[in-house]
């Protein structure tokens, strides 16, 4: 590692104990039973320690959605055709996808990102084109990119994170959109946690049987061909990552190398976050996980990284659809620290 | 029954298959994999036949919030003092609680209820008096309220539904502060479901093990005093019941009434769940169970009503704070069957 990459993850310290300390004393003296609020109260705990402030708000929520085409979408392990990558990048920018809806529902702008889809898309106001190549390989027969389309892709997502920063994002949150890209994620996760191939992958966007074998045999023969080095994130990504994926490795190392509470979406952003985890552990605490996505890989990531997700919906979408409600519940868990009345303010007695 | 209630619960209406049906093929042309949404598609499927509108929305919820005493306090079952009831009344009034904090994060009106508080509050606009009583009795020795005071409950609740819909409520959230209502929402549990005691009673605000000992001995002895009838709710609210409690049993019946979602709490409102279906057993579809509550005989109220609660966030806090999350997942289920582009208005290629 060398650059940008080095530079951001020194910068990575761990989460600031006394700011910590006063969430939590302030926690018991609200007026509620102590622990009452559960996750809500250790959620805003969390985000106490990763910004340094005993009383943190959250005004500015950014999602960053980022697209990119893969090459092993062409074998057939999606249900859906690779020109849905494009499609959806369009429907992004007119407002018409999940992520807009609930982006608008719970006060985020949502970022749409080119990290690599496979057609030369018309400029857009609000797409911001950070495009590495058109479509990663497929990584059957080669690696997904080339080492050094690997640091890009992770560098663009660094730098798109300090943009986003210091235009007064106060949290980020994860999306992606890619078809194929649950069959790079689900290599991804076996490669670096060592779990089998068939305990990690699943039906995406809702493959079937026969096209669960494939995903899982092709999956298989590449590991084996190309052998990433499970403790180089940036060799699992070269090897059978996506450009998209590197990217949001990017935003997840930026975020919290700023202090930045980041909300990590489904499987493909749980994928990322275990390739951000491998570069530079200190990333850990400053991961929120949204939600238990349906894919079943997604488990092998939380115990690995030892999180658990807030909730569980039987979402299998991405785009940041999970990460949304995530959001919400970082603001209104925030909201609950510092907007309450203490058992002194509101002259309510404490335990008996 | 006569009166109120009677003419209230033959309004309940099976739920409007045709926009269910409407709303389920609209879900299925939305440009996502169908059932990637998982239970937000379901859910907006059930407000679209509590509705009848194959696009509902929700824009005016309402959270009420209701109060009362219970005579059973007295005996140290809570790891607070009944004087509490009151001070969390005025604490509401002053908008420092956690439900007023998370009722304005989703956008709700917080309606505060004086059902029947140990204590002459001072009137305020904002809160709406139909006290029952000061406090319900201590039903360990005698019923906790008359048959009339029960009735007299109920009908408070339905006029309150009735108000607030037509001032333009449309959902309604339920919400309880009471010392002590654990206790008789564990006794009603028990006595509907013919669950043990121990199994559906637990620490409420945080009692110790000697209080809970207490607290289960309690309702037993209660239980076998008063023999409430299982199959008659009213009957089970008087014995053992209290008077927010009744209003809530009152809030739901009258949302169903008038074909409108009603998002039920924890635990408290729960038992007000049971006995309103035990009253009317066609209010079942027309519920929205919010959360799993850590407070124990939760289950029993999800398994004998067959509902699945959308979330479980460790809270046991009550005041309709975990509904109000629910809330804003009706908010967000509806918004996605609206505002999402079809994949024709989209121009993107459904599955291959």
């Amino acid at each position: 590692m060398s650059g940008l990459i080095d530079r951001t993850t020194s910068n990575i310290a761990p989460l600031d104990g006394a700011a910590m300390q006063a969430a939590r004393a302030r926690q018991d003296r609200l007026t509620k039973p102590q622990g009452s609020l559960g996750h809500l109260e250790a959620l805003s705990i969390q985000i106490a320690g990763i910004t340094g402030l005993a009383r943190p708000r959250i005004v500015q929520p950014v999602v960053i959605t980022m697209a990119a085409d893969h090459g092993i979408a062409q074998l057939g392990v999606s249900a859906y055709p690779p020109a849905v990558t494009a499609q959806m990048v369009a429907n992004f920018l007119r407002g018409g996808a999940a992520i807009n809806v609930l982006a608008r529902h719970v006060g985020a702008r949502v970022i749409v990102v080119d990290m690599g889809v496979a057609a030369e898309l018309a400029p857009h106001p609000e797409l911001v084109n950070r495009k590495v190549a058109l479509g990663s390989r497929n990584f059957v027969n080669e690696p997904a990119m080339t080492p050094e389309q690997a640091r890009q892709s992770v560098e663009a997502g660094i730098d798109l994170a300090n943009r986003e920063i210091e235009r007064g994002a106060d949290l980020l949150a994860t999306g992606d959109m890619g078809i194929g890209n649950t069959t790079a994620s689900s290599a991804i996760v076996a490669a670096i946690t060592g779990q089998s191939v068939v305990e990690v992958t699943g039906r995406g966007a809702g493959i079937d049987d026969a096209g669960l074998g494939l995903k899982i045999a092709l999956i298989e023969q590449s590991l084996a061909r190309h052998r990433p080095d499970p403790a180089d994130g940036l060799d699992v990504l070269a090897k059978v990552g996506g450009f998209e994926i590197g990217g949001l490795v990017g935003v997840i190392i930026g975020a919290a190398a700023r202090r930045v509470p980041v909300v990590v979406d489904g499987f493909i952003s749980g994928a990322a976050g275990l390739i951000a985890c491998t570069i530079a552990p200190a990333v850990q605490p400053y991961l929120i996980a949204a939600h238990r996505s349906v894919e079943r890989g997604h488990q092998a990531v939380f115990a690995r990284l030892d999180l658990d997700p807030l909730f569980d919906l039987g979402m299998r979408l991405g785009e940041g659809t999970g990460a949304a409600f995530g959001i919400s519940l970082c603001v209104a868990a925030c909201k609950l620290l510092d907007e309450m009345a203490t058992f002194g303010e509101a002259g309510v007695s404490e335990r008996a």
